[in-house]
C-alpha cells in the first residue's frame, strides 16, 4: 500500500490505436511513451502486443466460428501451431516495446483477446501458452505489473483461475492484476450488433466492457450511457465478484494477485454490492474518459455515485489508469482536466482527510491500518512505560472516567466520607481524574491506588510525593489477594480490552469486589462484547503470511480499513437473524449472586464462563475471513465507553485507546446472498487461563413444497429442550422492511414466495420455510491450545 | 477394524434396572457382570453411574422445569454445586463399578441424562463437568470405550461438539462413541404422554430413543411398532447425520471418535439415507430386543430392511450391543437366540462372503480395503518380479487380451503374414497370450516383444529360449525411441492405470504408434477415465493421518470399502447434471491427427492434455472427501476391460488387476441435499512430467421470484462463448424420474415448485430457476507440485 503522504499515481492508458497512429507519424525512437509520461501522468499502461500478433495467433490457433458456435482450426495451420507450442516466441512487430528503457515503469496489458476461459479446450490451451509467452517477454523487459484480460465465462472460471495460478508459480517476481468490471454491463444493455474488430474478422470477440484496447471500439458518447435498471438480480450483480473470488481462491490468495477495477460501466446504486469490493486487493482503477460526464462548465467530472465510491477506494492507494483522455470527449480542460479531477477525488477521500486531521482515531492509527497486533496481557505481563504513555494520550477515555466518578460522587450523601479504590492504577491517570472529580464536587473523599507492576509503582510513589500527598494511599500488590485498610464505596478500574473481558477484567474485579461496602459500586458497572462477520482479503493474507497454523487461531487487535462487514443492518425481529452487529455477552460488577469462599473470592470461575450463538443475515454473497469484536462499557449511569461501530460516535467519539478485536478463520467460508451465518463463541476458563473458542455454520433459507408437510402426528418434544431438525423448528419470519427492491435476495427468501404462493394459490397449499445447512468452519483454538490469557 | 477371520463381537447391555434387580438379589461380589459375559456374550455394556448420582447432580444443578421451559437452580444448592464444580467427585453408590476386575473389557455408557446441548447454559456447563468426572472415573477403572448420550438439540450442536472435543483432548487413551439413531424417531410418532423417570421427577427427560437405560421405559411390544411414513422430509431424515457430521467436524475427525448406531427406531426404506452411514466410523450397533420381530416359529428375527443394512454394516466389524434380551419379548429361543441371529447376519454379510470366496476381487484384496497405495510408476521405475507375478495372477485380464488378439487376427485376410508388436512385454504374459491366439486361428504371424526393464528382459530371453523360440523376436529398449525391424499390423500393450492414462499409456503409445502400418491397430484401441464424488471418513483420516500437506494432493490406489458415492443415479438428461459416475475424457490409439516430427513422434504433448468439468447431482446431504477414479478400455471390438462400478460385472467380471484411484480433498466439502457438485479436473503435461489438478465448486438450485425476471433487454452474448452468470444461463431441468417420493429434495428443486406454481397460478407468473454457489475446494496439486508422473 502506498504511503498516505503521496497522492495516488495516475497512469495514461495508451491503446493499440494510440500507438499505431503515433508510429505512422513518427519513428519509434522518439520516445512516444516518455512523451505520454511527461503529460502530467505518473505512469503509462500499454498493451504488450500488437494486432500483428493477434493475427498470427488466430491464424494458427483458430480458424473460424462455425454455425454451431464451435471453433475449428485449419488443417494447414496445425504444423505451425505445434511448432509454436514447442517454442513460443514473438516475431518483430508483434510487441509494442523492445527496449528496457521503453518498458521502464510501464504497466503492461496482456493481450485482451486471449480466452483462458474459452468453451473450446484448444483455445484455452493455446491462450495459456500465449499468456506464458507474453509474461516471459514482459519479464525480459523487466515489467513489474501485468494486467490480465477479464474472465468472461463463469462455467470455465476454474480453467481461468488455474492458468493464472500457473503464471504466478512460473513468473515469480511480477505482480498480476485481473481486470474486472463491478458487474457485467451486458445485463443492462439491449443486444447490440456483433462487432468485428479490424484484423480479426474470423474470430470471436471479447464482450463489450473489455473493448477499450481494441482499435475499432465505438466510443459511446458521455450523455447516452445506459443506466442500471433496479431490476437486475442479485445473482447478476454478484457475477463478476463471484468470478474474482473463485480465481483468487484457486490461486490460494496469492498476495501478488490483485484487482484492476474497471469502472467503464456505470455503478449500481446498491451499497451492499459496492462495499464488498473495498475488502478486496484493489491495485488499479481503470476509468475511461467516456465514464466522465460534463459539469455545467463543460469540464469532465464523475457521477455522484462514482465519486463517493472512488473516494472510498482511495484508501487502497490504487494506481488510477485513465483511457481515451485524448479523444476530446469533453469540451473543456483537455487531458489534464481528467488527471486533476482524479487528484481532487484523492485529496477529498474520507480516509485521507481523517488521517490528516489531528485528534481522530484515523490520525492516531496511521500506519496501523489492517495491521495485526497481539492483544496486551497486562495481568500476566507488566506493561512498559511507553505503553502507559500511549494510552494516557487518549483525550476522551479519561474525561469519561472523570465524569463517571463525578456523577457517582454527586449521588452520594454529601455528609459522608467516600472511599474510592483505583484497582490497577498504572502510572496514575485514573487517580488524577478521581482527585479532579473530588475537587469539582468538593466532597470528603480518599483514594486508594492499587498497582501490581513494580515499575509503575515507582511512578505512583513519585506522583504521591510530588502531587497527591495525603489525598492518596498507595498499595502494592495484586488486587485479587491484597487487603485494603478500609472498605471502599467506589472501585474504579480500567481493565477493559477491545472485547471487554479479554484482558481479564471479570477475574480481576472478582478480587477487587472484596474491597467494596455492601452498597458500593464499580466503575465500570458493566461491559458488553459484540461481534460482526467480517470479510477482508488483506487480513486473511496477513494472518496466513507466516504459514503458522496457530496464527489463524488467535485473536488480534486491528484498526480495520480494507474490510467489509458482511451482515445486513436489517433485523428480522422475532425471527432467526439478529442485527448487523450483535451482542455476545455481558459482565456486571459487583455480581451479588456468586458463592464466595472464606477469603471473599469466588469458589470457582464458572460464573465468568460465557457462550453465545448468534445468527446473522448475509444479504450479499461474500467470503467470511473472520469476526470483528467490539465492546461497550457503562462506567456510571449514562456515561460509557464504546467502540461499537454504530454507537461509538455517540458514546465516546474520538476515543483512541481501543482498536477492535479480530477473530480470524483458518479457512475462508463462502456465504451466498441471503444466507444465514450462525456463529458460536465461547469464553472458557480453567485454573490457569482464560481463552476463546469460535466456530460458525452457514445456512440458506429454503422452501419446502406443500407435499412434504403432512405427518403422522405432531412432533413430540418429550423433553422440550430442542429438536433434531433446524428446519422444522424455525418459525415463519416476516421479511425485513429494510431490504429494498434491489436487495431482493436471489433466493425466494422463504416468506416472500410463501406470500406469493399463498396470495395466488389460496390457503389450501401452505409452503413451509426452513433453512438448510451449507457449510461450516473448523473449531478455532480448541482447549485454548493456540491462544490464551494467563490468570 | 477387526479382522475378517473373527466374528463380530456381541455385547449384552445391562441396564440400570438389570443391575439394581441383581444387587437386590445378590451381593455385588458375585460377579454379576462376569455372569452376563459367560452367557454367550463377548462383552458387556453397562451404564457407568447409578440413579443416585443423577439425583445428586440434579439436586445441585437443576431445580425444576418452570412453565416457560427454562430451568432454575435452587438457591441453597448453589454452594453445594460450586463445591462440586471446584472438586468433582463421586460418592459411594453413585457408580456401578468400583474394581478393576469388574470393569475389564466393559463398554461404559456415560450418564445419558447429561445434556451437553441443553438450551440452558448452566445445564450445559454442569453436564460437561459431570462428563469429565465420569470419564476420569472410567479412565481410573481402565475402561477403554465410553459411549456418549446422543445430541438432541440441533441449535446447540456446536456446544455438544466442543464438549466432546475437550474430552478427547483431556482423556488421551480412551475411545469415545456417540450414540445416535439413524433419524429422530419422534418425526414418525404421535405425541406420547411425557414420561417421568423414577427418581428424577423434577427434571427434564431425554427423548424416547435414548431411553433403554432408564429403568421405567415402557417397552413397546414387537408387533406394534410405528412404521416410517414416506412423507418424512429429507431434512428430517438428515437431522441426526447432520448432527454427527457437525460433531466430528468440530472434533477435527479425531480417529478416537466413533459412532454407535442405535437401531431402536425402524429403518427408513430409502437407500440414499442409509448408505451415508456406511461411510462413517461405525464402532457399535445398538439393537434392543424390541427391534426384533418374531418369525413364524416365534424366534426373534429382524425385518428385511434391517437385515440387509446390518449385513452391509458388518464390513465395519462393529461390536453389536443387544439390550432387553432377557425381557422375554419373544416366545422362542431365549437370550441365545438374539446372539445367534446376529452371528448369522455376520456370517451371511456380503463383504464376508465375498472375502471368503476364492477368485473374487474382495478375496484377492483382503487386508487392502480402504488402504492407500501410491500408484505405480512403471515408466520411471522398473517393476519388481513380485509385482509382475501379482498382476499376472489375474484370470480375466489376460483372457480378455487373448480374445481381443484372437478377434483382431480373424479380421485380417487369412493369406497375409501378420506382425504383432507387444509394447512393454514385462515377463511375457501378453506374448504368451498372443501366441495362444495365433495358434487358435492358425495364422502366419510373428510377435515382437519390446521391454525396457533390463531385469524383466532376462526372463523374456529365458522364455524365448525355452518356450517361444523363433515365433518371437525380442527388443530391448524404450518404445518411444526404439526402431522395429519391420512395420507392425497390431501393437498390443498393457500400460493402463486405474484411471486409464495415469501410467502414461498415451505418451508411451505415441512412441509405439511409429511401428504401425498405416492401417494397423492398437490393442487397446481406446480407454476412458471416469469420476464420482466420494464420502469416506476412513479415507479422509488415512490421508490426513501423517500431517503431511502433500498427502492430500496426491491420488492413491484404493480398494474402496467404507465409502459412499454421493452422486445420484438419476441423470437429468439435457440438464445441468450428468449420471452418478461420469466420463472425464478418452484416449484413442492410433491417433491420426497428431502432427509428427521427422522421427515420427508428436512435436508437442499438447494432444495428450485433457480437462473435464463434470456436474453431479447430490440427492442426499453428505460430505465430499474426494473423488473416485475408474477406467474402462476397449481392447478390440466388443472386448474390453472395466473397473467402472456399474459396468465391470458385464465387461470384465472378477478382474483383479486394478483397484480404483482416489483423488483426496485437502478439506472436506459439505454438500446439502439436492445440491450440485461441479468438478474440474485436468491432465497436464510439460517436458518432464504429467500430472493431475482437481477442484470443485458446489451449488444449490434455487428459485427466482417472478418480480426479478424483467430486464431492460435480452442478454447480449456478443462473443457467444459464455456468461458471467451461471444462474441465468442454466436451462430448465425436468426432474429425474428416478427420484422417488421420499427422495424429494428438501429444497423445492426449481422445476418442482416451478411446476407447482405454474400449475396453480397459471402461465402469467413464470418462476425462473437457477443455481447459487455455496462452496468450493482449493485447487489440488497445482503445477504438479505434490504429485506427478515422470515421463
Amino acid at each position: 500500500m502506498t504511503s498516505w503522504e503521496c497522492p495516488v499515481p495516475v497512469a495514461a492508458f495508451l491503446s493499440s490505436s494510440d500507438l499505431e497512429n503515433h508510429s505512422q507519424r513518427d519513428s519509434r525512437d522518439t520516445h512516444f511513451i516518455d512523451d505520454a509520461r511527461s503529460r502530467t501522468y505518473d505512469a503509462v499502461c500499454i498493451p504488450l502486443t500488437t494486432a500483428k500478433w493477434m493475427e498470427r495467433w488466430r491464424g494458427m490457433c483458430i480458424i473460424s466460428s462455425e454455425p454451431d458456435g464451435e471453433t475449428r482450426r485449419a488443417e494447414g495451420s496445425e504444423l505451425r501451431a505445434e511448432t509454436w507450442r514447442a517454442n513460443p516466441a514473438f516475431e518483430l512487430g508483434e510487441v509494442t516495446m523492445t527496449r528496457l528503457e521503453e518498458a521502464e515503469g510501464v504497466i503492461a496489458m496482456v493481450s485482451d483477446w486471449l480466452e483462458l476461459d474459452a468453451a473450446d479446450s484448444w483455445v484455452r490451451h493455446d491462450s495459456e501458452i500465449a499468456l506464458q509467452q507474453e509474461l516471459s517477454y514482459a519479464s525480459y523487459l523487466d515489467v513489474q505489473t501485468a494486467i490480465f484480460p477479464p474472465p468472461r465465462n463463469r462455467s470455465q472460471i476454474a480453467a481461468y483461475g488455474r492458468a493464472v495460478n500457473t503464471c504466478l508459480a512460473r513468473t515469480p517476481y511480477m505482480q498480476f492484476s485481473i481486470r474486472l468490471p463491478i458487474y457485467d454491463p451486458a445485463i443492462f444493455q439491449a443486444a447490440s450488433p456483433a462487432r468485428s474488430a479490424s484484423g480479426a474478422p474470423r474470430s470471436k470477440m471479447p464482450s463489450s466492457f473489455s473493448s477499450s484496447s481494441s482499435p475499432s471500439t465505438p466510443i459511446r458518447s458521455p450523455g447516452s450511457r445506459p443506466v442500471p435498471s433496479t431490476k437486475a438480480s442479485e445473482a447478476e450483480l454478484n457475477a463478476t465478484w463471484e468470478m474474482w473470488d473463485a480465481i483468487r481462491s484457486i490461486c490460494a490468495y496469492n498476495p501478488r494477485l490483485t484487482l484492476t477495477l474497471d469502472l467503464t460501466p456505470p455503478l449500481p446504486s446498491v451499497p451492499g454490492v459496492l462495499n464488498r469490493w473495498v475488502a478486496e486487493p484493489i491495485r488499479h482503477l481503470f476509468i475511461p474518459a467516456s465514464s466522465f460526464i460534463a459539469n455545467t462548465k463543460g469540464y469532465p467530472v464523475l457521477p455522484k455515485g462514482s465519486q463517493s465510491f472512488i473516494r472510498d477506494v482511495m484508501k487502497h492507494r490504487p494506481v488510477v489508469i485513465l483511457s481515451e483522455t485524448n479523444a476530446g470527449l469533453h469540451v473543456k480542460g483537455g487531458e489534464a482536466a481528467y488527471v486533476q479531477y482524479v487528484r481532487h477525488l484523492d485529496k477529498t477521500s474520507p480516509a485521507l482527510v481523517q488521517a490528516k486531521t489531528a485528534g481522530t482515531v484515523e490520525n492516531f492509527a496511521r500506519g496501523y491500518q489492517d495491521y495485526l497486533q497481539a492483544p496486551l496481557q497486562p495481568l500476566m505481563d507488566n506493561l512498559q512505560g511507553i505503553t502507559y504513555q500511549t494510552f494516557e494520550q487518549d483525550p476522551v477515555k479519561y474525561q469519561s472516567y472523570e465524569e463517571a466518578v463525578h456523577a457517582a460522587l454527586l449521588d452520594w450523601p454529601a455528609s459522608e466520607r467516600i472511599v474510592i479504590c483505583v484497582a490497577g492504577a498504572g502510572r496514575g491517570p485514573l487517580v488524577a481524574r478521581c482527585l479532579s472529580a473530588i475537587a469539582r464536587v468538593k466532597r470528603n473523599a480518599f483514594v486508594y491506588a492499587i498497582e501490581k507492576n513494580p515499575s509503575a509503582y515507582v511512578t505512583l510513589q513519585q506522583r504521591k510525593a510530588s502531587e497527591w500527598k495525603e489525598k492518596v494511599g498507595l498499595l502494592f500488590g495484586d488486587m485479587r489477594s491484597l487487603a485494603l485498610p478500609e472498605s471502599a464505596d467506589i472501585v474504579v478500574s480500567e481493565l477493559l480490552g477491545s472485547f471487554g473481558d479479554n484482558e481479564l477484567s471479570p477475574e480481576c474485579l472478582d478480587g477487587a469486589m472484596r474491597f467494596l461496602k455492601p452498597n458500593g459500586i464499580s466503575i465500570p458497572s458493566s461491559y458488553t462484547a459484540y461481534l460482526a462477520p467480517l470479510s477482508s482479503s488483506k487480513l486473511y493474507n496477513e494472518v496466513h503470511a507466516g504459514k503458522d497454523d496457530k496464527a489463524s487461531e488467535t485473536p488480534y487487535v486491528v484498526m480495520f480499513q480494507a474490510v467489509n462487514i458482511l451482515s445486513g443492518q436489517g433485523a428480522d425481529d422475532g425471527g432467526r437473524c439478529g442485527t448487523q452487529i450483535q451482542e455476545c455477552w455481558e459482565f456486571e460488577h459487583p455480581r451479588r449472586d456468586v458463592v464466595l469462599d472464606e477469603r471473599g473470592l469466588p469458589v470457582t470461575n464458572s460464573h465468568n464462563i460465557r457462550s453465545a450463538t448468534l445468527t446473522f443475515h448475509i444479504p450479499h454473497a461474500g467470503v467470511l475471513h473472520g469476526l470483528a469484536g467490539y465492546f461497550e462499557a457503562v462506567l456510571y449511569g449514562e456515561i460509557g465507553l464504546s467502540i461499537h461501530p454504530n454507537r461509538k460516535e455517540h458514546i465516546s467519539k474520538d476515543m483512541l485507546s481501543w482498536f477492535p478485536l479480530f477473530f480470524p478463520l483458518k479457512e475462508p467460508l463462502y456465504l451466498p446472498s441471503n444466507s444465514e451465518l450462525q456463529v458460536s463463541i465461547w469464553r472458557l476458563t480453567d485454573q490457569r487461563q482464560v481463552w476463546y473458542e469460535w466456530y460458525a455454520e452457514s445456512f440458506l433459507p429454503v422452501l419446502r413444497p406443500p407435499a412434504e408437510t403432512p405427518k403422522v402426528g405432531p412432533l413430540p418434544r418429550v423433553d422440550g429442550h430442542g429438536s433434531f431438525t433446524t428446519a422444522t423448528s424455525t418459525p415463519f419470519v416476516p421479511p425485513s422492511p429494510l431490504i429494498d427492491a434491489m436487495d431482493n435476495p436471489f433466493f425466494v427468501s422463504g416468506d416472500q414466495l410463501s406470500k406469493e404462493v399463498t396470495k395466488r394459490v389460496g390457503e389450501g397449499s401452505k409452503v413451509e420455510t426452513g433453512v438448510v445447512k451449507i457449510g461450516q468452519t473448523t473449531l478455532h483454538n480448541p482447549g485454548g491450545r493456540s491462544s490464551w490469557i494467563g490468570l
